[in-house]
């Protein structure tokens, strides 16, 4: 008796095999599985493949699995029906289950059935949970129409105001040379046709090479920057945190009580943003709730599966679960 | 002997030829010819189309053609050599020549060689001009790395707001409706999966079936309503005018004294948009230059074609060439 968690991101997609103790004896990573950003296909093989090698490192097969959850961004999306075929037709059944990723992350931080969680990675989205279930979501539009705050926000600024900088239209900064530098374009000081800088034209090209979404990639820059002092970028990092907390005032509400999860590697890998954000959060409900910070939603995937499968999954079994998760990976 | 005039853009193209003495003798117009915003292949096909029927209108041929000059966005880009080709293929012989569109827009608006362009529709940039060239320019560098101030830069940002008006997550606005028309969205009051308003899942799905060019439609919107008083349009539109101020104040130089020609529907029908960058004009220069506003670049593109040709293009020469296209056309 089995229970299967698959974590399907736009960077890679994890897979763990799960005991209904809470113990995880199966643990497998595969490509990126995000059918907004790669193709259907590609994230069904992902998930298949990832399933496949944690079922295989757990000594077990497909048909032991009792309950599975999968948590994708926009589960429940037209890429939903397409990607239940294409897992079905390789013998994934339908006691796997897709969830929201926002929902995954949020249980993977918590047991508590209400809270709050906010995602800040490529994009960026804010749910008020209740009885484990998205009650409320603000923002997870994307790049064009929302992500406020996310990394694709934060590098697309980067990369605007390196350029604003190479041209003289806006301050020095020292975001220009690692912008380049990622680009892999090559300074040039002379003035190309029309009398635009040569570096500036480059990076045009360079950019307009990527997919929007890839900007994100720049986000890492525009923190070390701030943290070297640098007016220009801390000015961007300060707006994604207000973006952020904006987002995040949103959901919350005076009638729901309970932790807020921090996912994302924006959230989770800069402290400042983190307690920029936890801060706001408690100026918002005025009580002393945990913010707990997550690595991803696999954890909250097998809470989910396991209680669907009539698991009581309580503190201990909780605490088993991360343990035997973070020893496996 | 014929001069024949192009202005190639983004909606259309037009095509113009011209008497040594600046008359006009045959208009017409064609599809859009931006390379960059349809094919190579479109772009020959809307020139040679609105070469051969502005030349069958002057009842002459290309053979006629003495000198030409199309004014295109980007002219000596990659796609330069494509379109040369392809024109050449068509008969479109090499008297005909490129110019960048932000020259001929200049050379629309003054017979003064030196001087100051700026232009302002789905894109924005601006330029110094140095007899007839450009010495400096500033953006037009696309919706993703700039364009500041644009139509495009314009009509993201009510798209967003409506958005954050539909979901509560900042200020109402008027611009709620038009956008939502504009989209073909109806409005739905309830709350879909996640906790999310039904109309903003359908906002979204509509935007990204768009073009993310296609955004600068929705800036007309923005300036109907900042003139209602609504709020946030106007801060969009006092964002535009500051951004396009900036663009500008790039490129002016204290040692090239000349006129401001305007350019682009975000300027030239925007009356408080064509005031506050020519006050920001004045304020840069300290001098009481002309601010021109044009409707495009066939005048200038005819203007540097006679001048190449060795016609001395003398006020009245200017003056018959703008009354004459504007009764053709």
């Amino acid at each position: 008796m089995s229970i299967l968690a698959v974590d399907v991101g736009g960077t890679s997609t994890r897979a763990a095999v799960v005991t209904p103790d809470g113990t995880c004896i199966g643990y497998a990573r595969a490509g990126r599985g995000n059918p907004t950003s790669s193709s259907v296909d590609d994230a069904a093989a992902a998930i298949v493949q990832a399933t496949h090698n944690a079922l295989t490192a757990a000594g077990a097969e497909l048909g032991d699995v009792v309950a599975g959850i999968i948590g994708i961004a926009g589960a429940g999306a037209e890429a939903g029906a397409s990607l239940r075929s294409a897992l079905a037709a390789a013998g994934v059944h339908d006691r796997v289950a897709f969830e929201v990723d926002v929902l995954t992350t949020y249980c993977s931080g918590t047991l508590a059935p209400d809270g709050y969680v906010i995602v800040a990675g490529t994009g960026a989205a804010a749910v008020r949970i209740l009885d484990r279930r998205t009650e409320a979501t603000c923002d997870g539009l994307g790049w064009l129409l929302g992500d406020s705050g996310s990394g694709f926000w934060i590098g697309h600024r980067a990369v605007r105001a390196a350029v604003d900088a190479l041209g003289d239209r806006g301050p020095a900064t020292v975001l220009v040379d690692p912008v380049l530098q990622l680009l892999g374009v090559d300074p040039e000081p002379r003035h190309g046709r029309h009398g635009r800088p040569i570096t500036v034209d480059r990076v045009m090209a360079a950019v307009y090479r990527l997919r929007p979404v890839e900007l994100a990639e720049f986000a890492p820059i525009v923190f070390d920057a701030a943290a070297r002092g640098d007016a220009v970028a801390d000015a961007i990092v300060d707006g994604a945190a207000t973006e952020l907390s904006a987002t995040l005032s949103t959901v919350v509400s005076t009638d729901v009580r309970g932790p807020l999860v921090l996912g994302g590697s924006i959230l989770t890998n800069r402290p400042e943003m983190a307690d920029r954000v936890g801060a706001s959060f408690r100026d918002l409900t005025g009580l002393d709730e945990p913010v707990v910070p997550v690595a991803d939603g696999i954890a909250g995937a097998a809470v989910i599966a396991l209680l669907r499968s009539g698991v009581d999954v309580d503190t201990p079994t909780f605490e088993r679960l991360h343990r035997t998760l973070a020893s496996i990976r």
